[in-house]
């Protein structure tokens, strides 16, 4: 089969770091070899540092970043119970779908694609919810929405936050900002090719989780007795090895450089991108104020030159510079463009090389 | 983190080929790239042709083994389904739960552990089930039990299989056996780490599809737009694209050497285990006539050296040999050891090798 190389400039997956590839190639151990319960147990604290958090039920979901959400909610929800989810893009249209699979009843608190969710909205959609659930980077949209604020919730309201495309790209206060249940994906600002989902739980969430999830596969009360270190480490369901190692070396890269520094640069290389577009001529999508370093959306020019439409010029990118960036999705196909910066593809040279692309392409 | 290679001759993973880990270091694609769909659409044709089927719904579910379990009957069960499940192990047991948390009303026939279920009590369990679901290869016991007679059912009854340890080490005949849904697990006999579950539906049991399926990760209406040709791709979930990689590649070595001469490979290691296990006093567990090759189940010895049991001698075989066995489950746990000889794994030399490390351990 073909196979060449790209510069991975979507919305996900990004490229990965070198090292996790490196690490793709170690010899495959069994679930219950110390040796690698050893690392696993080192991937899950270094997951604990990334997420900022101390939670002690913290590890890799066996599935992509929807398998996180699923696992997110059907550990909690409980048929009936009332969950207010922020929408303003695909992954909370998402969120309400997987809740709605639960038996919750779903209050959606909206605002337009592009535009930020307002937090007091959420806060007032109703009294007493048993969740407040949001999406903090929107990959649809290329917005982020705040978090903090939702920690002026009702006692006993848990917050659920996807963090898919946040976190390692932009700052995740797991422990500051109160989240009790976040999920994220391995493909994105993390620097590793897709197939896990870093899940954590507070405490509280886990004090939450119902005594018999629709789902066996996702179900955290057996999980937990595999990925924690507390008891026998009693076996659930084959952990994905492989990927595994993988996840535990795009940590390592990732915390070597420094959590702190990896967010300095996704933003220096998210400013430089906008930056660029804008002295092109190119209006961005999402809200000033609220635009993901990570992900940019733009809209595609009016004056593009004939024979040029969304489709050939992606094309045009992937064929003659091995560069993929995302189209729009929804009633912004066509119109929008998603372009990503995560991980290893978060580099100044990236920057560099997409902008030259483009101006050869559009001839400007 | 300290590595070591391992033969692993436990129920799963086995060792990789070894064009599987070459195929995890190539770049990374996006799941939308032509390139990337194309081998996927080849993925799938290899896979239809290790299941030996037609079926136009065949792909590898994004999780492990249980992952394609709870697929296959998330996605077919409604509420009330009589469901006949067949139990004489660990993974016949979680059939009936998972089945259970879709609603199922699960009548369980069941044998003794290390016997093979009968048939004929499968088809009497009920008139006109929803669904008649068994383990083909039971992992916990090393038994086969014979799916072909299962085709007398009753007209609209789906039969499902669960081919995690079979596929790839003895015959699997999807179509021939008029099998409905069947998954599997790419870390036995496919010769794979773990991390993706092969599934494959006939038409009937794409028919049987419910509307909204409790879990929306898993939910096929929605997956089969983007794993099938047909239409445009429409992105449901990220594809674990590394993952999917080390499928193809493990596919491709199995087909190189031909599906029936990695049945014979398996067939023929298996039938040296068992010889040498018994020449040498040991009683094997499972039933004569429905023992897998790929997986042997034998008695520990009453007569063992003082100072050795089956930790410390599973703990030796580790430490000085770099063999993985495993351990009996459930009330044989510390009594019974399961020994895989899957994929890669299936070698001659690695039956001379754990027979000699016996041999040395037990001083016989």
């Amino acid at each position: 089969m073909p196979h060449r190389d790209r510069v991975l400039m979507g919305p996900g997956p990004g490229n990965p770091y070198p090292e996790v590839i490196e690490a793709f190639s170690r010899p495959v151990l069994g679930h219950l070899d110390p040796d690698f319960i050893a690392l696993l147990d080192e991937t899950n604290e270094r997951l604990r540092a990334v997420w900022r958090t101390q939670n002690r039920l913290t590890f890799p979901v066996s599935g992509t970043g929807s398998a996180g959400m699923e696992a997110a909610f059907v550990n909690v929800v409980a048929p009936g119970d009332v969950v207010v989810v922020g929408v303003n893009g695909v992954f909370g249209e998402r969120m309400c779908d997987v809740a709605e699979r639960c038996g919750a009843q779903v209050i959606r608190v909206e605002a337009p694609w592009g535009q930020p969710l307002d937090a007091q909205q959420l806060l007032d959609a109703h009294p007493a919810p048993a969740i407040i659930a949001v999406v903090h980077a929107e990959t649809s949209t290329g917005v982020r929405n705040d978090i903090a604020p939702l920690a002026a919730r009702p006692v006993g309201t848990l917050l659920l936050v996807d963090c898919v495309t946040s976190l390692g790209g932009i700052p995740v206060e797991i422990d500051d900002w109160s989240v009790d249940i976040a999920y994220s994906g391995t493909q994105k600002c993390l620097g590793v090719p897709p197939g896990l989902a870093p899940l954590t739980l507070s405490e509280r969430a886990v004090e939450s989780i119902v005594e018999r999830p629709q789902s066996w596969y996702l179900d955290l009360n057996m999980i937990a007795r595999y990925v924690t270190g507390e008891g026998a480490r009693a076996y659930h369901h084959t952990a994905p090895i492989t990927m595994i190692y993988g996840l535990h070396a795009g940590l390592g890269a990732l915390l070597a450089e420094g959590l702190e520094a990896s967010w300095a640069r996704h933003a220096e290389c998210g400013a430089a991108l906008h930056a660029g577009l804008e002295a092109r001529g190119f209006r961005l999508f999402a809200a000033d104020g609220h635009r993901l370093p990570e992900l940019t959306t733009v809209w595609l020019p009016d004056d593009l030159p004939a024979g040029l439409d969304d489709a050939t010029i992606r094309g045009r990118l992937l064929d003659r510079y091995g560069i993929e960036i995302g189209g729009g999705l929804g009633e912004f196909a066509g119109r929008v463009w998603r372009i990503g910066l995560m991980g290893h593809t978060a580099r100044p040279r990236n920057v560099t090389l997409l902008l030259g692309a483009l101006d050869e392409l559009l001839d400007r």
